[in-house]
C-alpha cells in the first residue's frame, strides 16, 4: 500500500533547535545569577505525589541550557499583531499544517468512493475537530442546499406508520432536540491489519475513528409524530440522498430508547458537507456506515431489508467460508496514540503514554497498559467524563529506559467484555475479514527511539 | 454602536421556498396515493409522551404540501461528488457562511486591541468549534513558532521556588496531562448592557463566551518539579509573550487543587493562534483575561501583584464611586439562544426554547424559563453531561400562541446561588460598571415573530 505521508506526531519528535548549542551557552555564561539559575539543566526533580519518583528519574526532560528564546525579544513582544476576525471563521496555526486528514492512495479505486483518516497521533482529549473528522464516501461528498433538502418518513405498509410526512430542515429544527457525545468508527477501521502489519502509523491503523457532540431530534419523536406502530414495525430503513443510494436497516430497539438521532449539529455547528450536511442519522455504538449521511428517507418495516450495504458489504467472512451479517455494534477497543508508529522518542526518560478507548456497548470501565508486550500490565488513568459509546482518553506515566519496548493497551467495557489479542480474535474470526477488527495494537519502541507497528504472534 | 451585521440565527427564519406554492400542489395532485399521503399538511400530531400534547397543538409545524424537493432528483443523487481530502483540513458548508465571529466596529479604538463575538444564536450543544471561538486581543494576535517558544518558571524570591527552569514545548508535552471541558467568558461579556439595551443579538450581548475541551499539564505538576513552597508562595503571576505584557495574579488555592492548566490542546487539536498558540493558562471559572495567552512566564510570589490589568482594568465600579478589584470568578449566568434577538419566528406553534447556562463556582443545578417576563417559570431539561465550570445546554418545549412573549432564563448553581434580575444586580452594583454583568436576559417575541432585546424595569 502506498501512503502519501507518514504524518508522525509532533509530541515526541525533536525539532532542530531542541537544545541550545554550546556556543550559545558560552554567550549566556556572563548573564546575571537569576537567569543562570533559570537555565539549569537539572530537568524534572519532583512532581505530583503520584508521579514524583518517576519524573525524578527523567533527568533528561528537555530543559535547554542557555535559552536564546528567553533572552531574545521576538517580534511578537514588540509590536502590534493581527487584528480580530481577519477571517470570520478561524483556522489552525501555520505550524500545524502537517496535522490533517490523509488519504491512502491505492486503498480504493477512486477518490470519490474512498476514505480519509484522522490524525489520531496529533490529537488530544476526545473531541475531534470537525476539520479533522475522518471521511468515508461511497460516491463522493456534496454540499447539499438545506432549503431544498427534505426528509420523508413513511412505512413499508400503512399499518406500520399511519401518517407519512415530509419534513423540511426548518420543521425538524423546531422539534425537541438533544445533544450527546458519541464516537463514530467505520466498521472497516483497522481492517487492513487482519493478515499482518499493513500500515505504519495510527492515523492509518485506527484513523477511521472520530468523536463529536451531536445535536438533533430523537428519531423516536418523529416516528411517534407520524403514528408509528412499534409493535409491528420492528425495523427502520435509513436512506441517504447521495448517488450511492446508501441504505441501512436499524433495529427498532435502538430507536425506542431515544438514542438514535436525526442530527444536524456537530461540535456546536452544523454538520460538515463531507459528513452529511445538513442531516445524518446518529446510531450510537453502531458502525459508521449506518450513520447515513444526507439522510432523505426513513421507512418503518417489519423485517430487515437486506440491502446491498448489509448483505454484500460490511459482513464478516468467517474461517469456514460463511459470512456473518448485521454485526453492527463496535466492540470494545483501544489504541495508544503516543507513542505510536512513526513517532520518535527523543531520549530515555519520562513520557506520558496516552490513548483512546471506546465501546459500542456502553462505557469504558478500565484500560490496562503494557510496555513489555503483554507480560505485565498497569491500569491507566481515565479522563472524565467517561460517557457511554463515546471515546475515553487514558493516560499513564512511563519512564523509558532506552531499551526496546512493546507498548500495548487493552480496554474493558462496563459489560465486562475485554478487548482481545490478535491470537484470540483470529481463533474465532480467522484472518480474511475486512471489518470489525478490535484486536490489541502493539507498537515497538526501538532503541533508536523510532516507533513502529508490529504484531505479536 | 455600529454593528456589521445582525447575524440572526437560521433556526427559525423562513427561507424563500419554505412551503410549496399552490401551483406545485396542483402538479402534485395527480401523483399516486402513497405520495399524496406523504405530503399531508397535518403537521405534528403526536410526539414523545413528554411533549405529545404540546406538539399536537403545533399544527403549523412546517410540512409542505407538494414537496418538489422530494420528487425532483437533484444532481447529488445522480452523479459522483467531491473526492476525499480536497482540503486536508475541512471547512463548513457554503450555506453556513453567515455563521461567523463578528466584530463590533466602534466598540474599540483599534482592530488589534479588540473583540470578536461568537455566534451563539447559530450554535448547538456546548462545544464551541475553534473556528468560532470568541477573540479578545490586547495587542493583536500572533502565530508564535512553537519551537522557539519557552515557558520560564521562577519565584519572586528563591525561597518561594528553589529550582527555576525554562521549558520548551516538547518538554511540557512529555509531562502528565489532563483533558477537561470548561467555559471561558470575558469579564466584560454583556458589559454593554449595564445601562440599557445596547445591542440587538445574543452574539453581541453574550458572545464573549466559548467552551472547549482543554488538554494540558496541571500547573501544580510543574511548580512541584521546580520546588515551589506553597506555604509561602500564595500567589502566581502569569505573563504572556505578546506586546500587551498581559500579566495577571492567580491565587495559589486555585493552583493547588490541580485545576489550573498549562494548556496546549483545545478541542482535540493545538490551540489556535488567536487563542494563545502554543500555550495558554486555563483558569476554570475565572474570567478570560486571566487565561493568559502566549504564556511565557510563571512567577510564584507572596502577595497579589497589582498589575495594570487587575487594578486599572477588569475592576467593578460601584455606586459609591469606589471600585472592586480581583472579582475574578464568573458568577452563575444563562442566556436563551433560541429564540433570541434578531431571529424571526415563522408562525405560532411548537418551538424548542434552547440556551446555555454556566457558573464559575461549579455545576449548574437548575435552569428555569419564563415566557411572560418572570411571572411564571418552568424548569428546563439539562443536557448531559453537566460538568463543573462548563457550559450546560438547556431545552424546553414551548407552544407560541402568536402573542407577545417575554422570554427569560434564570440559572442556579450547585452552591445555591441564583442568577439575579437587572433590578437585583443594579441594587448592589449600580449601572456604571463594565464587567461581571450576569443579569437575567429578556427577549421580546413580537406578534410579527420578530425577536428583540429588551430590559424589564
Amino acid at each position: 500500500m502506498k501512503l502519501d505521508g507518514s504524518a508522525p506526531g509532533r509530541l515526541v519528535k525533536a525539532p532542530e533547535n531542541f537544545l541550545g548549542t554550546p556556543d550559545i551557552r558560552q554567550v549566556m555564561a556572563g548573564r546575571r545569577d537569576f537567569l543562570r539559575r533559570a537555565f539549569v539543566v537539572a530537568g524534572a526533580a519532583g512532581a505530583t505525589a503520584a508521579v514524583a519518583t518517576r519524573v525524578q528519574a527523567a533527568t533528561a526532560v528537555a530543559i535547554g541550557e542557555g535559552e536564546p528564546a528567553v533572552l531574545e525579544l521576538p517580534a511578537h513582544t514588540k509590536g502590534l499583531g493581527q487584528p480580530v476576525v481577519t477571517d470570520g471563521y478561524g483556522k489552525p496555526s501555520q505550524y500545524e499544517a502537517n496535522v490533517q486528514r490523509r488519504q491512502s492512495p491505492g486503498l480504493t479505486q477512486s477518490n470519490q468512493s474512498s476514505v480519509s483518516f484522522a490524525p489520531l497521533q496529533s490529537m488530544f482529549g476526545i473531541v475531534t475537530p470537525n476539520g479533522l473528522h475522518f471521511e468515508r464516501h461511497h460516491q463522493g461528498w456534496w454540499d447539499v442546499d438545506p432549503t431544498r433538502h427534505r426528509l420523508m418518513v413513511n412505512g413499508s405498509d400503512p399499518a406500520l406508520l399511519r401518517r407519512p410526512q415530509v419534513f423540511t430542515m426548518d420543521a425538524l429544527m423546531r422539534l425537541p432536540s438533544v445533544s450527546r457525545f458519541h464516537f463514530i468508527e467505520c466498521g472497516a477501521n483497522t481492517g487492513m491489519e487482519w493478515g499482518n502489519v499493513a500500515v505504519p502509523t495510527c492515523q492509518y491503523t485506527h484513523g477511521m475513528l472520530s468523536c463529536s457532540e451531536f445535536t438533533g431530534v430523537p428519531l423516536r419523536v418523529v416516528l411517534e409524530m407520524c403514528g408509528v406502530d412499534p409493535r409491528k414495525g420492528r425495523y427502520v430503513l435509513a436512506e441517504g440522498a447521495d448517488g450511492s443510494s446508501m441504505t441501512r436497516t436499524i433495529p427498532m430497539e435502538l430507536v425506542e430508547n431515544g438514542d438514535v438521532l436525526l442530527a444536524y449539529g456537530q461540535n456546536g455547528e452544523m454538520l460538515r458537507p463531507e459528513n452529511g450536511y445538513p442531516l445524518r442519522l446518529v446510531v450510537p455504538g453502531v458502525q459508521g456506515v449506518s450513520w447515513v449521511k444526507y439522510l432523505r428517507r426513513i421507512e418503518v418495516g417489519d423485517k430487515p431489508y437486506g440491502t446491498k450495504d448489509e448483505v454484500l458489504h460490511y459482513i464478516d467472512l468467517m474461517p469456514d467460508g460463511r459470512h456473518r451479517q448485521y454485526t453492527s455494534i463496535q466492540e470494545c477497543k483501544s489504541v495508544i496514540t503516543t507513542p505510536s508508529g512513526g513517532q520518535v522518542l527523543l531520549d530515555k526518560g519520562f513520557y506520558s503514554i496516552s490513548g483512546l478507548a471506546w465501546s459500542g456497548r456502553g462505557k469504558v470501565k478500565r484500560v490496562d497498559v503494557s510496555v513489555d508486550g503483554g507480560r505485565n500490565w498497569r491500569t491507566a488513568r481515565l479522563e472524565s467524563p467517561v460517557m457511554s459509546r463515546c471515546l475515553t482518553r487514558f493516560n499513564l506515566d512511563w519512564v523509558w529506559d532506552g531499551k526496546p519496548a512493546l507498548v500495548q493497551s487493552r480496554a474493558m467495557d462496563e459489560t465486562g467484555y475485554v478487548q482481545p489479542t490478535y491470537r484470540q480474535l483470529r481463533a474465532v474470526r480467522g484472518s480474511r475479514s475486512i471489518y470489525h477488527n478490535n484486536a490489541v495494537q502493539t507498537w515497538l519502541v526501538q532503541e533508536s527511539g523510532e516507533v513502529k507497528n508490529v504484531q505479536l504472534s
